[in-house]
């Protein structure tokens, strides 16, 4: 490392210690772009109005025990435009990313509920098509929607369909969380796909590609993972909004460590490598909503691999990263031309209304 | 009763054990009413694709037992308008509206989720308001917010904010669901002040009155209750869109039974009675947002309105009505001049987005 490259990460590392500082007076739509901006927004009003040690891990779950039973719960809500596109859509999108979050945590996914803002005029065939698609991806994930609620707004106060879906599930395997230097970072699939099959959907490009949302439930492949390597799971996260390149801060920040990205290892289609470069956005930071991160022992390396690409959602999975001591809390990518980026969090928002 | 009588009761029956169908093609404002056309699209919707047999028993809140311990888990979306009036905001209502759906249960509220739809441009300081009446709301019932989600949409695709809510709590003490004629229904205090007060907050009607929304948490009211009538409570339920007579149809349906109130009986203030006349609507329809209608079993009437009575939540507590055997599912007022008519669902919806 040169002088000025030390600098530059002193510099950094210097600003990430500083308490995050709402500027804004007004939302503007990067605050839910899952990036810099929503995090900021979360710690200066969310977590600073409703502070508890819960909410304080900031988890994709919350974590809690009753009667010494250990539960996972978590909420999401889902505005994607368009509702409907190649792979899925906004019904088997919100089934999907809320067992997700609770299947990272180490837990079994096993109750949901669902709530349905609805703007008046929406076609009543269109939310059967909705719901069908969330009840084939609840019997897909082993789970059951067990309440939930309905409310309409006049035409012009929503965009059809909004869902919120929260879930209940079972901690049995939770990831130790204890990072170390060495530790190996997969991904369960080729990254993207989600996120830049939304932007096609939306015509806004004139471009077509045979693409399809990755939107699946990540269960059953995550269980496999675990039994594969029992003990040697560190850190799962779903790389939804904000993409790899999020969740990777968002681990090496919670670590204190660094994370070291192999550019070349990162699986990326073709044609998601084609529409980003003319987008001029980085896959990295591009929407998954069936693709999880997981960091492992070394020694888990292999067979945490073979156990992914087994299994029908993980066959294009891969070895990205690896954990370094330092620059603590930074994620490194050693590009294709043999250079060194830093891949920081994003500012803004490239693609919003993803999910 | 009359022969007509019998016949006009005799059809009644009739058309309500027949299967609901669904007419409309696109969703309408009454859909989101609480009354019959939200029963009739979420039965031909929402229980048609999600069946099972949590979600069919249509309580308040889902229960369902994790490694032997009975949880309540529960969801509302919030799309009052406006979001601010008298007595509180939309930030309080949501969590108070979920503590009460798991109150009912005879659950000791937990946790809590929050999942905020915003609008780009809505300003950061309504949003900090809203979430210090949460932090407020949620302290008073005990509860804590410990997952939540922020999404945001363009401008003209919400309006303003919307919230979702969640709440997990471990059922200690559920009522036991087991009606018989004789048994008691009780108000926990005069009906109507949210739904009214959100019309006057609209500005729509010139008129001024002293009023305030009633949210309040109903958790330790509820509990005071169980404890001075142990076993003796029969069922809860808080009257929020739909009213007190919505609350009153479901009862009486479930349990294959007639409620007969005494509308002399049913504790309405000055200016909700005022305010409905000129509006044309009747108090009994109108949202509550901090009251619950209870049945107790005969021999515990007394102490039942005494132990409400005693908690400042319940000071204006009412004895309004007592189960009979027929007409069975029906709900029957005796007017104030002395005659008998039915209460039935309303078919439409007089105040939209009223929580």
């Amino acid at each position: 490392m040169t002088i000025r490259e030390e600098q530059v990460l002193e510099r950094i590392e210097r600003a990430r210690g500083r308490r995050a500082r709402l500027r804004d007076d007004t939302i503007v739509l990067a605050h839910g772009s899952g990036g810099k901006a929503t995090r900021t927004l979360v710690d200066a009003v969310f977590r600073e109005a409703f502070a508890n040690p819960v909410l304080d891990r900031m988890d994709d779950s919350a974590r809690f025990a009753v009667n010494g039973v250990d539960l996972a719960f978590t909420t999401d809500s889902y505005v994607v435009s368009p509702l409907f596109f190649p792979g899925g859509d906004i019904g088997d999108l919100a089934v999907n990313g809320t067992v997700n979050d609770l299947a990272v945590a180490g837990a079994t996914p096993l109750h949901l509920s669902a709530g349905f803002i609805l703007e008046e005029g929406f076609p009543v065939e269109s939310l059967r098509h909705i719901t069908e698609s969330m009840r084939a991806a609840a019997e897909a994930a082993g789970v059951d929607i067990v309440t939930g609620d309905t409310k309409v707004v006049q035409r012009g106060k929503a965009d059809g369909c909004y869902i919120s879906t929260s879930g209940v599930g079972v901690v049995t395997d939770p990831p130790s969380g204890a990072l170390r230097p060495g530790d190996a970072v997969l991904v369960t699939g080729p990254i993207g796909e989600h996120g830049v099959t939304i932007m096609l959907a939306r015509g806004e490009l004139d471009l077509e590609a045979d693409l399809a949302s990755d939107t699946a439930p990540l269960g059953c492949l995550l269980a496999e993972l675990r039994d594969a390597c029992p003990g040697a799971v560190r850190r799962m996260r779903d790389a939804t909004r904000g993409g790899v390149a999020t969740v990777l801060n968002e681990i090496a920040a919670d670590a204190g460590l660094a994370i070291a990205v192999d550019e070349g290892a990162v699986p990326v289609r073709p044609a998601v490598r084609g529409a980003c470069e003319l987008l001029g956005i980085d896959p990295m930071y591009v929407a998954c909503e069936g693709r999880a991160v997981v960091v492992v022992a070394p020694e888990a390396e292999a067979a945490a691999l073979a156990a992914l690409r087994a299994h029908p959602l993980g066959a294009g999975a891969a070895v990205i990263a690896h954990v370094k001591d330092d620059p603590s809390g930074l994620v490194l990518l050693k590009t294709a031309f043999g250079g060194t980026r830093i891949v920081d969090l994003l500012a803004g928002d490239p693609l919003p209304r993803i999910c």
